[in-house]
């Protein structure tokens, strides 16, 4: 056994004698940065051995420069450990680092009002349910129903309960001395409180991006946004994209199950640190609310993608689906809790752009309209008339920095803004730290002011010093340069 | 640790020194006799220490008698083991030594068509579905609901589908190139089979008896009853009665689970024997109905039974109640099975009384009509221009052999029949063996003939010998005698 060390976090494992160090990180819960999961060939999963330097493997020699490989950078899927080693982990090649991050909430969400209102399929009522006597030997349930029909003044004979609440109503009735709250959701009853509890009603809305996966929770009795967070989709390490996460999927052991489980725990860790900033307790989540594209949506569900990923892509469904809490292996909410998943498209384009769809409101727009979601995918709807056209293509992920020589993600270090003129060169990083890459923000502001100013032409081709035009002042015109018999453009100088 | 080896079956297990034989025969999965579950009150427990025999308790000198003692026979539950010991177990006194049982199938089930139809819930469609192409992108889903509207011809939009069964089509589609056989139930598809299987469509129907278990197994094509087996419910080691079997689940660690994995361990034997029996498929049981009375309702369902057993004895519900057999802990069938729990009436009237009322009719009848189900519970339904009045109580499990002096259940040696006459006494035991007790067949068929030539009069007292009524013969006459001071009427002699 050698045993193995990464810094930052003085993690410590113990492998057997020519373990690859990939496997190791995986194994310590250290997600490697990957493009091609492992295959040497994006070159992404550098890291910097500082002890048990190993030899070069020929693809290191070819995917790292001399100056790396001298300081001791290897990348982990080529490297094998024969020896104890100190391993550093930078925190861009560290899938899931940046942790959870809060998103801009919806402040405005009044400016939304017109099109959207509080519709929640989640009903709590309290009931003061009669006292069973040997004159009113009604069943538990019998009674609890009777109160119900009389608290709502309706007929509720289409009402269902599943077995487990039915297993404890008849303790709970009595420990809560016949005043118990019921949450009603799709004709069946899904909770039994004690008290009066009808005040607190929570649901969530997730997104899950193939990059990035978002949780908000609302308050379904105000319609109020309480939190916005989101976090990397634990399945990146198993593929940047969704074609290389498909092919995980359909040709590793268990990579079906292994994609579900990260989206599972990515879903799980956003949960836990909304109920722990919010106060909220997991049980007063009533019902979540899921969008994702087609290939995410079914690896949630534990979907083959076979059939999806090759012609003639057919999704196993695409109907609208209502699922319990308890049907999706280790999610951690309450069992009964309802998950709405909401229709896809097509195989290719999902659930979140419908949700998109049903946000702008174009289907009843009057003027042509056009929806763009640049995502790791990136899809384009047409409307016109009500009728609505929709396609899909690998978008990025360009915007995650990857295909971008100094591409990076949205953490500390990334440029996210940039402000040109003939003049003057503005740009701002993540957390005001030294500039590593360049993220998506930062890309779109860069190339929007480049095209203004002219340093690329309407073709999109980057122009030459030579071809500069009239005004451009001598600091901008000399960022402009070629390395290695490439055009490139300097944003930001060496020190 | 000593050695207990347990005849006839030449079990062996191995105890810790001082262990009670009791606890030793539980482990060995041998279920003793009781009515009083092992409190040294019923006696019932007998066994026979053949090696390593024990000192009498002072519980044994009172229930055995001295020439029990004298030849090594003892009370399994007062019994604690200092030695290597080699244990016989009575049939008689060995619960589920019977194994499994025919029971008279219904062939003259044509007598009750006037009453009764076929009318399943159950429905199993062959569909050719749509083959996918480039033109035609539906989902798996999307095209066989368009084969079910096509083939059905009317709107399915309430129709569900579980996720379990979702993430099987894509494959079976294919394998089954795009033939297969879809099962609805309460409109939800339920399973999903390849090819035209649209013939095979059973299910089966359980009564769950205090004492006895029966299960049916109905051809949902044609109603034929296939096959009738039945078999001690498990549960008897544990209580003989029900309130016993309520105190153990109140009071014993884990009672309630136990006792619901007997009933389901019984009901699954019953599953097991009719396939084999059959040749027919545990996938091609597409729903299993069962009554019970309400205790056994609530322990299959693992319902807490304290506030049924208590004033002011409450059922958790009475209502009819569909669940899946995934529900349920253990009980082998196909996932998705649909189990229908026939509706209670009360805390201690089950819906095997309900049963009981819809087979004979009788709450359409213009007579008055009573209806006596003489099970270990006893209960009696009146009905009289359509209301029906039910009531219960314990009323064995004397038909079981419980409480009387010579009684035994229904196996090999119980005498099953008798014919008594003047001057002749004939009756008949099971399996033609030596007589070694009555069953309830043969305590009615006793009492009812004695009533009848005057040895028991209108009271139900038994006569003495000088109160013999004129022309019994002298070898009846002899028969009634003074035993312990008690009068008795002795049906069999000694040999």
């Amino acid at each position: 056994m050698i045993r193995v060390t990464f810094l930052p976090n003085n993690e410590n494992i113990e492998i057997a004698n020519g373990g690859s160090l990939w496997e190791t990180m995986l194994k310590a819960g250290i997600r490697p940065n990957s493009i091609c999961s492992g295959k040497g060939i994006c070159g992404r999963c550098k890291v910097l051995l500082k002890e048990g330097i190993t030899e070069p493997t020929v693809r290191e020699t070819e995917l790292l420069s001399p100056e790396e490989i001298k300081k001791g950078i290897r990348l982990a899927c080529q490297t094998r450990l024969y020896n104890n080693c100190t391993v550093e982990i930078f925190p861009e090649n560290r899938i899931g680092f940046q942790g959870i991050f809060p998103l801009n909430k919806v402040d405005n969400a009044k400016d939304f009002q017109s099109s959207f209102w509080l519709d929640t399929n989640i009903e709590k009522i309290f009931l003061t349910v009669d006292k069973p006597s040997l004159s009113d030997q009604r069943s538990d349930w019998g009674r609890v129903k009777e109160a119900l029909v009389r608290t709502k003044g309706k007929n509720l004979n289409y009402l269902q309960i599943s077995l487990p609440l039915l297993k404890k109503l008849p303790a709970l009735l009595r420990e809560a001395d016949f005043r118990v709250t019921v949450v009603i959701c799709n004709g069946e009853i899904t909770a039994l409180e004690k008290g009066d509890t009808a005040d607190r009603v929570f649901g969530m809305a997730f997104d899950l991006g193939t990059t990035t996966v978002a949780g908000y929770l609302i308050d379904l009795k105000t319609g109020e946004e309480v939190s916005a967070l989101a976090k990397a989709n634990s399945q990146i390490s198993y593929g940047d994209n969704i074609v290389s996460r498909i092919d995980f999927a359909q040709n590793k052991e268990n990579g079906l199950a292994i994609l579900q489980k990260e989206i599972i725990n990515t879903i799980n860790e956003l949960i836990d640190k909304t109920l722990q900033n919010t106060g909220i307790s997991r049980d007063d989540i009533y019902e979540i609310t899921i969008v994702a594209n087609t290939c995410i949506h079914h690896l949630f569900l534990g979907v083959i993608l076979i059939y999806l990923a090759s012609a003639p892509f057919l999704a196993a469904f695409r109907m609208g689906f209502n699922l319990k809490a308890k049907e999706i292996p280790a999610l951690y909410l309450s069992p009964e809790t309802n998950i709405y998943m909401l229709p896809t498209i097509s195989a290719f384009i999902g659930s979140d752009i419908l949700a998109g769809i049903l946000f702008t409101g174009m289907k009843n727009s009057e003027e042509v309209a056009l929806l763009i979601d640049l995502g790791t995918n990136g899809e384009i709807i047409l409307s016109k008339n009500g009728e609505l056209w929709a396609c899909s293509t690998a978008a990025g992920p360009a915007f995650e920095g990857i295909g971008i020589s100094c591409g990076m993600r949205a953490i500390e270090g990334a440029i996210d803004g940039v402000r040109l003129n003939k003049n003057i060169i503005n740009w701002h990083a993540i957390d005001n730290g030294n500039p590593k890459g360049i993220c998506g923000s930062g890309i779109i502001d860069l190339v929007s002011d480049m095209l203004r100013i002219g340093l690329i032409d309407k073709s999109g081709k980057l122009i030459t010093k030579k071809e500069c035009p009239f005004g451009i002042g001598e600091q901008i015109k000399n960022r402009l340069d070629i390395r290695s018999g490439e055009y490139i453009f300097l944003l930001v100088k060496e020190n």
